[in-house]
Order: structure tokens, then sequence, then C-alpha cells
């Protein structure tokens, strides 16, 4: 635990040295090595800012030129109004469009134009599947993964050394800065005892 | 022993990304993640450099303005005849001065001057320890080994890109670049399939 709060403060001047595959930032830390999933840090800060907003309602929003028409299952259709305010919140506007279906005019401003429609859709399937038994906070967090996951840079991506300074900094004021809302690690670490014990040097 | 050659090939294209903690290389590889002691592995290069120009006569030496004066154990003198020959073709130039004495005038030219006293001395050690029982093969190699440890870079050093593009290249050049001389690990290898087991994403 105490080694947690130690690593937790290390992260804080971490230092970008560059990329792994495109996909992992490779950082020296006070403490030693460590590898970050350049994804899975920006889902988790994308995560906590849309929670945030969604709590404060603030968050911020796309127009779109020509809204999207969703067709609904019944299920989803029966379920809808339940996950509507979440949506509302979280930055999406969208009005109903004669029966089963739903007109989308806004959405967050994170998530690119062409992944709205798949994030609404990954949304509706949380709703279709487990909305009978999901407490409001639930759906809240369903919600605002899935639309973290979609909006959040991808790997195998070049990341300039500006970029990767601001997603370590960003990382840093996270409330869980080590592991993504779906559970997965963000970042390994290769403490220098380890390394300089691998190394014969202690 | 495929994936040891595989590992040895990726050497070649190693792109160093920094430091950590002003001692070890990162690098990365197409096969992954790298870390270089720095000190060992310039180790090995100048044990490799030293070998090779004793072979063929053709080391770099370094006069000395005021020559060293080193007085021996009457061990070291017995059996300092047999090393002579091996220290004059790694660039040392030495001479008798009076009883159990010699004057070295000339040493290798990679080591600092301030080094060169402490180099012979542990020569030296190893001559009055082992000497009796060592093959010449064996005797050169410890020379080499012991001028090698002594003119390589230090661990708590700073290095610029240009230097450690430098000791990468000639590492990849060397025989057996992946341990010193007295047998430590140069280069630790994170594999990229180990990475992405570890992130979840194999």
């Amino acid at each position: 635990m105490v080694e947690e709060a130690a690593s937790l403060d290390a992260l804080k001047d971490l230092r970008p040295l560059g990329q792994l595959h495109d996909s992992f930032i490779i950082a020296a830390g006070r403490d030693g090595l460590w590898l970050i999933d350049q994804h899975v840090a920006h889902e988790r800060i994308l995560f906590e800012q849309v929670l945030r907003a969604s709590e404060s309602n603030q968050a911020e929003r796309q127009s779109l030129l020509l809204p999207i028409i969703l067709p609904l299952t019944p299920a989803q259709d029966a379920e809808y109004p339940r996950i509507a305010e979440e949506l509302e919140r979280m930055g999406f506007e969208i009005e109903p469009f004669g029966q089963r279906t739903l007109a989308v005019k806004a959405a967050p401003a994170g998530i690119a134009a062409g992944e709205i429609e798949r994030v609404l859709f990954e949304v509706l399937e949380i709703a279709d599947q487990e909305l009978r038994k999901a407490t409001i906070d639930e759906i809240r967090r369903g919600v605002a993964a899935t639309v973290a996951c979609r909006a959040a840079i991808k790997i195998n991506m070049p990341l300039d050394m500006v970029k990767m300074q601001w997603l370590l900094a960003e990382l840093a004021k996270c409330e869980l800065p080590m592991s993504c809302p779906h559970g997965r690690p963000i970042a390994l670490r290769y403490s220098l005892r380890e390394i300089l014990r691998s190394f014969h040097r202690i």
C-alpha cells in the first residue's frame, strides 16, 4: 500500500522518452521505468472527465449537421427513457423520431463524428442486456466508459513529445490512474531495484 | 537459440530513447523494449577491441609526460616477465627501473591518465594470484578485461543521444554482445509479446 502510494507520487514527475510500437509510452520515473498503454490511459482520463461533466451538467457538445437516425429494438425502446437523462447530461441531444426511432442532433465533443453512431449502439446494447438490473450509477458509468473508450486515442498511433507529456500529466491528475474503467492495467512498472538486481548491481 | 539469434539481429536496429538514472540506456527494438547497462556494454566493446589490437599488434598508445614508478612484490617481480609481452601488445611501454620496480612510459590510449596506475595494479594482482596456473590466453583475457573495465564509461553519467547511438552501434558489432567479460548481463529485454500480455492485449 505504501509502495502503491509512492508509485502514484512518482507518476507526477514521469519523463516521457518515446513510444514502443506506436502504442506504449516509455517513461523514466524516479522509481524506475514505466510503460503506459496510451489507449487505456486516455480512456481513464476521458472516463473521469465525462463523469465529472455529467455530474455538474457541463458537458461540451458538438452539433451534428445532419441528425443521425437510430432504429431501436423493442427492448431498447422500452428501456430508453431510463438512460435518456444520462445521455443528455453527457452531451447528447436526442429526440424521438417516429416509432421506435431516435434522432441524434448533438453528441459529446470528444467523440469523432464517425464514431457517434457506434457509441450509441454500444450504449443501447448495454441498455438491452443489463438495464433492467442496473442502478442509475451503473448505467452512468457504463455510458461514460463507452464514450471514453470510443473517444480515446488508439494504439498504433504515433504521438509527439508534447502529446505524451500532456497524456502523462492528465493521467497524474486522475483519481484512479492505474487501471482503465474496464479494469485493464494502464501502466507497467519496472522498479529501479528490480533492474539493478537483474543487472547484478545489488 | 532461434530466439537468441533473432535478438542479436534486433540489436542492430535499436533506437535509443534516453537514459534511466543516467546509467541504463532505454531503447526500442523491433522485438520489444531493451535496457542496456552503459558501463558493461562499453566494457564489452573495449574488451574485444583491446584483444583484437593485441592480436594484431596495433594498439593505440598514449605517452606519459612523467613515467609512473611501480614497486613490485617479490611474487609479482618473479612473474612479471610472463605478462610483459602481453602488456606491450596492449599498448603499455614499461621498462625495469632498479630493483623490483617498473617505470611505465606509455599506456593504452583508452585509459584516463588517472586510471593507469590502478589498471596496472589490478593486472599485477591477477599476476600475483593466478599467474602460475594461468595459460597465456587466460592472462591475455584477464589483462584485456581489466583495461576495458577501467577505461569504460561509468554508470551515473549522462550521455547524449549521439553517444548512446554510438554505443549501441558498437555493441551490435561485438562477437558476444550480451554479457560482459566478467559474465554480467549487458541487456535486459522485455519482449513485445510479454508486454502485450501484461496489458491484457493478447
